[in-house]
Order: structure tokens, then C-alpha cells, then sequence
């Protein structure tokens, strides 16, 4: 009885956190050890299931690199990357749609209907969901890498007032019909900024944004968005962090109301970092109230 | 961290039972030593708001007779009980009314509030909600002792629909317009039918039905209504437990799935009651599935 | 027949009063002789059930010294007044919320739902409706007498919009979670300003605003916001009027469209003020048009 | 003020009548004297649209008799009457349609307009309301006389529900696309039973079923329709009366629940008949309750 | 099979047009051969129930002069004409409503229904349509002539957003009650303003704006309205054209997005002038984008 | 002109079945020549637009069987094939599902949306769609190839009601998580059935079914269920139609009004079979009516 009875406070020390979001619209960007590791990946869906059912409004976003390039491998075909950027010529995008919407957001799905969710799929051309345009890239091509230039968010909010989880995959298609691959943050950052989403959270493999990237007590657990460009020019901002940062700061300016870095590799993390209150990883907001 | 993931862990073994009880109406009996106690009060009040936010329906309705003794010696009346029911004159039935509906029913509706729900107080008055006719009992006049004969559920409803938890006092009103006091157990089971509702919850001052009431290993947990009689008939259920069974198998006859008595003195006893599969008290169905 | 077609004529004549408030709200605080006399209580009941069918939304708001401090004595609790106030001690608080909104604001629910309306009380907990702050008064402590500050009337709207008349107990509570007894005028002014009603109607026991109080010929029909303070200044508004029309005056200029002060004695004044051109009372508008 | 009071009384005994037709449908066969004589007219308007403000749902239905004759007479057509029906050739089918659709319709929708109310004119052509086929009559071809065969309410439903009051012209057309001149009383009794009408009331230019024609005092208030058939072996139906009470009769027999045959020369006779206990003609029932 | 697989062509090269007016309101001033030549006129229903049935929103709006001539003449009431508009007193006018409304209205309306739509008429009275007042020539009085001040188009809105067609006769009324007959062209344009159309079409008997009135090829398919000034100095536009092009200049100032004068002795002019590229008539918009 | 007025036309003679057809589903089963020559595919997309634009509610389920040989021959997988189904074990479903959703679904997905529609892709996993389990060949293991035994439409319904057009991939999941490739024909089916759909559509590179598959002027235009043993056992039926028939047959007994299997290899075969009278494949009834 008394560790039922504990059970219970517990419960009951997340009420004021579910109310904090309840009917808010959260974007996960969903990727690197939480997708590849079965135990974290068990935990992130039943995480989502469970954010669905207190009454936020999950929307997942995923990448799925290390997937494409097995197939491609499979297939024969060369890999290439540029800047860690994958070069992406015709053969190789069709491969990376095929991967990415026939095989990995469709994992995620059935992982999420598994736990009891109603998880639907979109790639970026359902609905005209994401127009993109080729990203350029000084100095190199990289072929069809895009960026996204339009959002159309009509049929994840459909989904999102039923009791469907929308999980999409960062594919995108330009006005003449051709199709980029897309960074995976970046398309978090932009349907999070046309849904006005309350939160845009990015799982990565590291704590999030420290000082000395070696020691995790080093971790800045709050951020404003002013802070940014002297934590650059000092170099605690860098390299494959950076352009999370900048996916941050964007969706921050045009409206997103927080943004969080976590750790994939935490079991339950989403939860870690909506329902308590340090939460576990780098927060940023535009400035402190 | 260790604890913190812990904690994530209890909230998702909760998740089976937020999905099971999703959009479910619960009609609760609140009465006993989990009103009078503070710790145990505060509790209550936060599993309500609990069960709200995770997509119950949460309906209440309380008693109150100690505080209306209380009241009454004070305003130097006469207190007088008959086969465990107060005998009820005309200005015994309005200090009753005016300490239900403004004193007991007041200070669950802001305990409600206070702990972050949106709870609105009802007697059997308001909307026309409960209409009553004098209860008869052999032998003797208990005066304005009242029993439900018909319940109109549309404030309720519309109250259930919005974010709002109806709170309410067993007061009732005949035809002609007289006031009658209800037992509140009888008046919850009334609204349970009216509102179809998933569960009646009867909170009281002992674990449940026991074999050996001295002996609270004896619980029974789980009982259909077949049963019910022979256990009458061996004195099992007796007393104050008898017109609570009956109140259960009434309910169950129309149409509610599950009712259960519980013990109010155990700290989150409705959240033990929902959230656990053996659950803590006494539960009872019309059939076994 | 004649008789019979006189009858229909009236009606007739009330239809160009009852397009002009199809829809409109209009908050009524009752109170005085209407309230305690019972052929005057049961008219108004009757105006305010008209009201409401020919597609008005009356909202109540109700005082009730005399029963408090009739209950107070019975309770033996001393009664003090200070400048028109009742000083107010916890205990005291706690008489005044049972009687107002157990007794006071039950009868007017039993009476309307008798005349065949739907009342639902409620006091300023119900749905967290009013928030209230101490009433700091200059070189006097007066316990727990309070002021508005916030108004959450979304519980109103969902019964306004139904079949069903609110009935509202001018108790509010604060952040603290202490409740408070409120001027009910007070309370009616600023629900009317929330609500963005149409008409603030005060009952009182005098005619209205008159130049000379003792002749009811000098009956100020028609007022604006303008003239106040040379009024005041000529003591021809004064004592228990001052803050009725201070309360209407707040009224006027946060939205609220007409005020009316009219003398609840008269049968039917509801009625009459509404349903005939130069009504019974004083009538206030910000600014003639 | 005495008076005012005496005509609030008026408005409050009209009460139970307006609760008790709230969002009722009340079909209105408009004809007779109340048509021509500018007075009666007058009070049918302020009547309906009374009607419409208290929350019923008035549908007129009109007739026009003696204006076609009139135009047909101006345009050199010959009138001829057969059996007390106008024998309806293809001209004269046309002056019919214009003069009932065109003239008197538009005065009817013009007339409610001007006392507040917002008629909107339908024929039986508008969204295919009325499908008639001819009249046949034993030994006389009568030409384009119709009847009834199918009512399609959609298009009165949507004004109905809105702040309209629909206004009837009695003409039909076949699937041939042919037009009809249809009886206004059958058409009445149509549309009664295609809108599941509480009430169809008739209007005539006598006071009801009178055992003696010539003695009002032999008025028969309250019928069933039992008592049909032997009223008409003693001729006390007869004539013009008999299509209407058969009209009435089929009306009940198809779930009108009450038909009222009404003297339309005394002013205000609608509100009289539905808002006073004994009518002031004759009313109908299926059975007596 | 050639055959038909050349018609699904011809079916799909309409869907970029489908497509752009989906959910568009169009008003369509409807008259001239268009109306009085049985064949033109059958097809320009078919046009109509086509355009409801893929999405948009045609509401007709049509004159009748020639049929009002005729009635006036069998009736022996004199017709007289200046400056192009007919001399209306009191009887004219009612000729005129009688037969606009009960005659042309009524057959526009059964022949869109024939086939296979759904119309319902409306004369400027019916819902307060119209408000009119009188149109004053220099130096002449035209009597019941008038011009159109007000639009109150909820009626027609709520037909539109059903299946239902509104067809409109050009009469309205102003506030002491006195008819007018307006012009068809005006009413038409007064009404696309009020409805925000998206486009308002003028039928006439001629091609459209020609530089040269006896040389087809010399039409203007395309306009400005900056250019309109230029060509009436220039006797571009003269006559009965002039009116029409202010209409449409008025329209396209308050708000319509393109206005339309077609040639309604064309077969199927509406789906022409919508259905292709360059239309078959003169086309005005506000400015070229 | 001419020739612009016979397209007129030729719109205008669709009109009958665009009112037919108004608002009803049809599920067409997508495969074959239609899916892999160009210039047929074009036609097909711009057919389900139209039909969507027109009021119709059309779904599509594809099947992909030749891309899914290509990419498992890329991919150095053995592939083979009993008695025409796929054998399938795991790295085979795990390609199949790849190539179905991330390729051939949303190929489909862009070239509906390029035309201007607003595809939606689906996989039986999406929403919980498709609920599969194996299919038991005699004596023969085919592995993952599955059945359907339960199809969850709502997130076919939320997609319908709305601008969008479903896409559907005939991947099925069981209980215990499996994932199943599934004949697109029956799903097809099972999807109609689960819809209330009115017409099924297969998509075959045959005319239909013929008495002498040599003999396209033997295609059978009509035919009832009943027909179909007799047809069978004169092999008629047989081979790769006989599934597709027994598919038709499935659905017709299940509440789908009428089935069609139709010659994708001519173009807008979808068009004509519903456009015209006599359509061009073989369309199925229960029973004539």
C-alpha cells in the first residue's frame, strides 16, 4: 500500500505540469541514439502516447540517416558526404524518400500504435504539406538537398483535433515537382512555426549546450536567444550543434514560445523535460520574462 | 536523474489506465473521514483535478451530517436520529439546505479550484437537477427525508462538456416545492444512471466489504450482484453497508458498468482505485465478463 | 371577447420592447422590499421567467443582510455595523456564505424554477466567477469585506446560452483562497461589464433619483454620466444612493449600454422599466445620443 | 401606474402560453376577411410576428381568391366558377400563379416586414416545395385545379431556424413541370404534416363548427375527430366547412397534434386562440387525452 | 470509343477552371434574347445547375421589361418610356411587382429546377432584401423608379450555403413601405457588393464593348477600369451600355473581384465566359496586377 | 465559337451524372498499365481530380507489384512467385513496404497534387487502418502475405470530408505487430465495405469480363452476382479475373451499390465508366433492381 500511495503522489506532482500544456502543441524533432536503441526508442513512444492523452498536442518530425545509407549500401550505390551534408543526386533521393516514408516513419508509426496511439504518417507532399527549394551551399552542390520555403499545416491540424499523432518525414517538393531531401531540425523549426507551437524540442545525443563539451556538469540549462552570438564567437557553440541552435533561434523569433536540446540517450526525456521543472536539457526563449 | 526516470517510469504505467478511462464519467460519493480529514481532503481534491486533466468526467456528490449537527446546536436546535437518519423538521431541513449547499458544498468547490480544477457548485435545486418525494419509512416520520424520483441531467452536461467539475449537494426539491434532504449515497447512485455513467465510487470509512469486518484481510475485492444476497443472509453486508450495496446493485441494474466502495482514509484512494488493477476496495459488476 | 381583445392588444404593444432586447443581456440586482415582501418576490420571479422566454438573458444578483443577521443572532454571534457595513470577522464570513448562498440564493432558485425558468445559483466561486481583494476603508477595519477584481464569466456564458437564469451570491474569493462578502451592487455593475451587458438594472425601495426625496414628482427619469458630480455636489445624490449610482456610473463607462436605479416596491417594475417608453426609475446613459 | 401594473399582469398571464408553444411550428391557412379588411390584417401581422418573437415558428399559408378574380376580370379573362372551384384554364393558370405569387404574397411578406418582422415569400416552385398533380373531380374537368402530393420542407426548415418567417403561395407543379392552383387550406394541411407541426390553424370568416349556423352560442370549442362523422350526417358540417374539417382530420390522422378552425373578422384572433385557455374557435384533437 | 475519350478531354481541360471558382459566388444579371429565346434560355439553366454543382455560387438577378409591357397592354394600362426607363405610377408598379415576381422570377425559377437544380425567388421584399429609394431624373418623374441603398443579404446567404440557387427579382421597398422598380443591372451589381462576389456578369444582346459597334472583331476582351473614362469621351461606350459599365465600375470599386458583359444570344455564354481563357465578352477588372 | 460551344455542350451532358454521383464514394483500385505508362497515369490523376472537384469522394489503393521486383533485384534478393502471389519473407515484406509507401504511394501523392489536387498518403499502419493476418494458402507457405480482417476508417473520413483525396497502400499490421503485404484488389474491397462506398472501381489491363477473351466485342457490359457461378464454371471467369470478381462480389453483398472492372489502358477509363451511360468495363449489381 504505501508504495501504491507513492505511486500516486507522483502522479499527482505532474498535475500542475499537465495542466501548464494542456491543448498545446508540441514538435518533436525525433532522432540519432533514441531512434537507433530499442529501449530509449520503447520509451520515447510510450512518452508521446502518454503527452497525447494528458491533452498536449505531440507532432514528431524525424530524420533517419543511418537507415538511408544501409540502403543505399545495399543497393550498390556510392555515399557521399559534403560537409555533413549527404550528396543527393536523383538516384540517391529516391532511395531517401523510400527509406525515410516507406520504412522509417512507418516504424515510428506502428512503434506508436503499439503503445496505444493513433499515429498517422505524412511525408512533406501529403497535403502539400512542405514546398521546399534547393538549398545552395557556397562552393559545392550537393544536389537535392533542399531548404523549406512554405508550410502548409492544414492536414496536421486535422489530425491533431482527432486523437491522431501526425509523424512526418522531412521530405519536401518544389514547385516544378521535384523532390529534396531536408534537414530534419529545420522542418521541426518551420511546422513548429506554422502550427505556433508552444514548444520545438530537438533530441540529440549529448546533454545539450555546454560549456566544455567534455564535462556534463558544464550544461547550460537556459538560454535567451541574446546570449547566442557570444557563446558562438566563444566556440561553446559549434559544429553540429550550431545549426540546432540557429533552428531554435529561428522558431523563437517567429513565435515558438521555448525551445529545448535534450539528450535522446536519457530514457523518457520529453517527459524529463516537460514535467519537471529544471527540466534535463538547454531551454531557450527569446528573453526572460 | 535516477529518480527522476523512476518517476517518468510511474507515469507511463499509468498510461493503460488513462486510456482506458478517457472521456469515461465517474460519479463519486464524497463523504467520511476523507472530508473532515484535512491531508486526506487535500488529497481527494487532487485527484479530481487529476482525473479531469487526463480525460475523465469527474462528478461529485457529498454528505455532510457532522457539520449540520454542528450547526444546529449552535442555532439551539434539537438533534435527533431515528434508524440512522436524522429526523428532519421543517427548520431542521433549512439549516440542513443552508449548511449543504453553503458551507460544505462552498468549501469542496474552492479546495477544487485551489488546487488548479474549475468546479461548480449544484444542489438538486439548480437547473431542476433532482426532484424528490418524502421517503417512507415504517413506523416512524422522519419528516422532510427525501428520495430521488427523477433526475434532469442537462446542467450537469453541459458543465461536464467545458472544463468545469460539477460539485453536488443532496438536496432536492418535490413538486410542490418542498425541500427534502437525500442520502447522498442514493442521490450518487441516481445521478450515475441519469449521466450512463462508467463508475459509481462510494467513499466510506472501511476498506470495503469484508468477510470478517475485523479482519481487513478478508476484503473482498470483486463481487458480481448475484451474490449479493447470500451475503446478506450471512450478515456479511449489514448495517451501513447494506443501503451502500444497495445503492451499487441499483446502479449496476441501470446501466452503470462498475461501482466500488473504498476506503476514504487511504490517502489517493480514487487514484488507487483507478489507477491499479486490484484496486483497494470492493468492486462491483452485474456479471462477470 | 372585448376583454379578451384588450388583452391581445397588450401583448402587441410590448412587441416593439421585445425586438429591441431580443438576445440582450441584462443584469438584474435584486434585493430591498422585492426580496422580502412575498407578492413582490413572486413578481419579479414572473418578470425575470418573461424575460428570459421572449429571448432576453437576465443574470441575477442577489444581497441578503436581513437574513444574515437574522441567522447571526440565532447563532448568538454579535452584529456591527460600521458606516453602512456589516464588520465582517471570520466567523461572520462564514454565516454570511452559508445563508446567502444556501438560503438567499436557493429561494430565488426555487422561485424562479416554481414560475417555470431554470435558475442555477451560484456564487463567486462557482467556476473561479469572482475574484475578490480586501475593501481597504480609511480608518476602519471592516474583516473580510471585499471588492471585485476579476470577473471569469465564462461559467455565466455557458447557462446564458442554454435554457438556464443564473442566480448569483455576491461572494468572491481570493488568490489566498479567503472568501469575501461583496456589495452586491458592486458585484452586479461588474458582472455587467464582463458580460458586456445591455442594461444594468438596480432595485432599491425609493422611486429612483429624486431632487427632493420626499416627493416622488421630482423624479429624475433620465440622467447622464455628465451631470453626476453637480448632483452629488447638491447632496440630491447622497447617502445609500452615492455608491448605487457610482456603481452604475462604472458601469456606463466600461460598456455596459443603460443603468437603471428603480424602486422594487412597485409590482412588476422589471416589467415597467423594460417593456414601457419612459419606464419607472432613473435611467442613466454615458452620453445622449 | 395603475395601468401599468394591470398590463404587466396581462404580459405575466401570458406566460404559460409562451412557455408552453416555445419553438413550436403553428401553420397558418391566411384568409378571409382577416385579408381584406386592412384593420384585421393589421393585427395578423403584429400576431405572427409576436408569435415568432415568443419563440414559436409561424408558417403562413395563404389563399387570394378574390384579387385573381379581380385581375382576371381587369384583363378581359372569364371567370367560372364549378363546385365552389375556380375552373383553371392555362391562362388562367398564369394570371393565378402572377397575382398569388406576385401581388398578394409579396403584400403579405411586405405587411409582416413593416411590423418588424422578416418574412421571406415562397411558391410552391421555390427549392421544389410543392409537387401536385391534378384534381380530379367526378364529372367536371376543373383544368389546372391541383393537389397535394409531396411537400419538400427543406427550404422552409432553413428560414424557420433562422430570424424568417416563412410566407406560402397554395401553387404546385408536376414532375411534367406543370403548373397547379392548389386549395390553401390542403396546402396548409400539407406543409402541417411535412413539418410535423404542433398546431394548423385555419383562418375563416365564421367562428367555427356551430351546431346552428345562426346562433354563435352553439359554438363546438373542442372536437375529436371521432365525433367527425356524425357531425356531417346531421349536417351540422357542411358546405364550405366540410374540405376544412377534412383538412383538419387528415392533419391529425398524420401527427399534427392539434387544428384549430378560427374566426379570422375578430381582431387578434390567432393570439387569442393559442394564448387563452378556451380559444376562441374550434379546436381539434385525435382523442382526448 | 474516340468519341468519348475526346468529351473526357474536354471534361478534364475544365478543370483548371472548376478548380479557380470553387466556392466563388458569381452574380449574374440574367435577361435580353437570353431570356426570351426558349433554346438560349434552357441553356443558360443548365449553366447555372452546372455551376452549383461544381462549387460555385451563381446568384441570378433578372429584369422582365418586355412581359411587363405585355401585361400592362392586355390590361389596357397605357406604357410609356423616357430616356429609356418606364414611366411607373402607382399601378404600373404594382403590374410591374406582380409580374416580375409572380410571372418572370416564378419561371426562371421552375426552369432551373426542371433542370435539376434547386432555386428558390426572391423579390427585394422578401427578408429585407432590397431597401429602395426614389432614383431622380433631371427634369422628369419617372414615379415608382428607384435606386438601391441598401442590401441586407443574410437570405441569401443562408440559401447559398445550402444547395439552393437564389434567383432575384429587382424590387425593393423603402422604409415608409412604398415599391420601386429598380434596375436589373444596378440590383445586380448592389448585390455582388454585398456578397463580396467574385464576380458579377452582365448578359446583354450585343458581344460586349466594341470600338466599333458593327465590327464584332473590334471588341475589347479586356479592360480597366481607368480606361472607361477615355472611351465615353471617345462615344466608345454610349447608350445603354453606359449604365452598364458605371454598374460594373462600381462594383469593381467596392470590392468585386472581375466584372463580366457578355453576349447572352451566345449558347452556353456563362460557361464560356468562365470555363475558358479569354471569355467570350469584355472583361473589366480594377487594375492589371 | 463553334467549337467552343460544343465543349459547352459536352459539359452540360455530364451534368446528369455529376448530379448523380454528388457527394457518393468511390474506391478505386489503382494498378496495372494505368500505373507505369506515362501519358495513362497523367489521365488517371487528372480524373481523380476532377471527380473530387465535382463532388465525389474518391479513394485510392494502389498496388506496385513490378517496382517492388525491381528494387528487391537492386537490392540482390532472390525473387519468387506461387501461384501469381509473392513470396514473402521478412526482408521481402520490409522492401515491399519501402517501395509501397516511400515510393509508389507517393508518387501517386504528387502527381494527384501537380494536377492540383490534395493527396493524402496512407498505409494500413496509419490511423490503425488496416488490421491484417496471414493468408492461408494450401500447402503452400507464402509468409508475410496477409488478409484483411479490419479496417478503422476514421482517418479515411477525417481526410474525405475535407479537400483532401486518400491514397492508400495496401500494408496491413496484426495484432501482435506483424507487418503483411495484402492484395490491393481485396483491400480495395474491405475498404468500400468499411466506407458504405457507392461504386468499387478495379483498374485491370483487360476490357472487362469477356465471353471470349480474344473477342472484345464479347465484353460483358452488366451482370448480377447471381450470374456469376454459372460464368465461373463455363470459364468465363477464370485465372487472374476470377479473384477480382469474387473481390466485387465481397463487396456487393456487403452494402457497396455497384462494382466495376474497368480497362485502365484506355484513357480517363475512369471518366467514361462513370460519365457515361453504358461505361466501358464490366459493371456488377446485387440483384437488378
Amino acid at each position: 500500500m504505501e508504495e501504491l500511495i507513492s505511486r500516486a503522489n507522483i502522479l499527482i506532482e505532474a498535475l500542475p505540469y499537465i495542466k501548464a500544456f494542456y491543448g498545446k502543441t508540441v514538435v518533436v524533432k525525433y532522432g540519432g541514439a533514441a531512434m537507433t536503441d530499442a529501449d530509449l526508442k520503447e520509451k520515447v513512444m510510450q512518452d508521446l502516447v502518454l503527452m497525447k492523452y494528458v491533452g498536449m498536442k505531440p507532432v514528431i518530425v524525424h530524420g533517419g540517416g543511418p537507415e538511408i545509407t544501409r540502403v543505399m549500401e545495399k543497393m550498390g550505390k556510392k555515399v557521399e558526404f559534403v560537409k555533413g551534408r549527404r550528396v543527393t543526386d536523383q538516384e540517391t533521393m529516391e532511395i531517401t524518400e523510400m527509406v525515410l516514408v516507406g520504412k522509417v516513419n512507418q516504424e515510428i508509426v506502428a512503434a506508436i500504435n503499439w503503445h496505444g496511439g493513433q499515429a498517422v504518417g505524412l511525408s512533406g507532399k501529403d497535403g502539400g504539406l512542405l514546398t521546399a527549394r534547393k538549398h545552395n551551399e557556397p562552393d559545392v552542390d550537393l544536389g537535392f538537398v533542399g531548404e523549406i520555403c512554405k508550410v502548409a499545416p492544414e492536414v496536421i491540424d486535422i489530425l491533431d483535433q482527432e486523437k491522431f499523432i501526425p509523424v512526418i518525414a522531412p521530405i519536401g517538393v518544389d514547385a516544378a515537382g521535384q523532390t529534396y531531401n531536408n534537414n530534419a531540425d529545420d522542418v521541426a523549426a518551420a511546422i513548429a512555426i506554422a502550427l505556433k507551437a508552444d514548444k520545438l524540442i530537438l533530441m540529440t545525443d549529448v546533454p545539450g549546450i555546454m560549456k566544455d563539451p567534455k564535462d556534463e556538469t558544464t550544461l547550460l540549462s537556459a538560454l535567451q536567444i541574446t546570449e547566442i552570438e557570444e557563446l558562438i564567437s566563444k566556440n561553446v557553440i559549434q559544429g553540429g550543434m550550431l545549426p540546432k541552435v540557429r533552428a531554435c533561434e529561428k522558431a523563437l523569433n517567429q513565435g515558438v514560445n521555448k525551445t529545448h536540446i535534450i539528450n535522446g540517450c536519457v530514457a523518457h526525456a520529453l517527459l524529463l523535460e516537460i514535467f519537471t521543472d529544471q527540466g534535463i536539457g538547454t531551454e531557450m526563449v527569446k528573453a526572460s520574462a
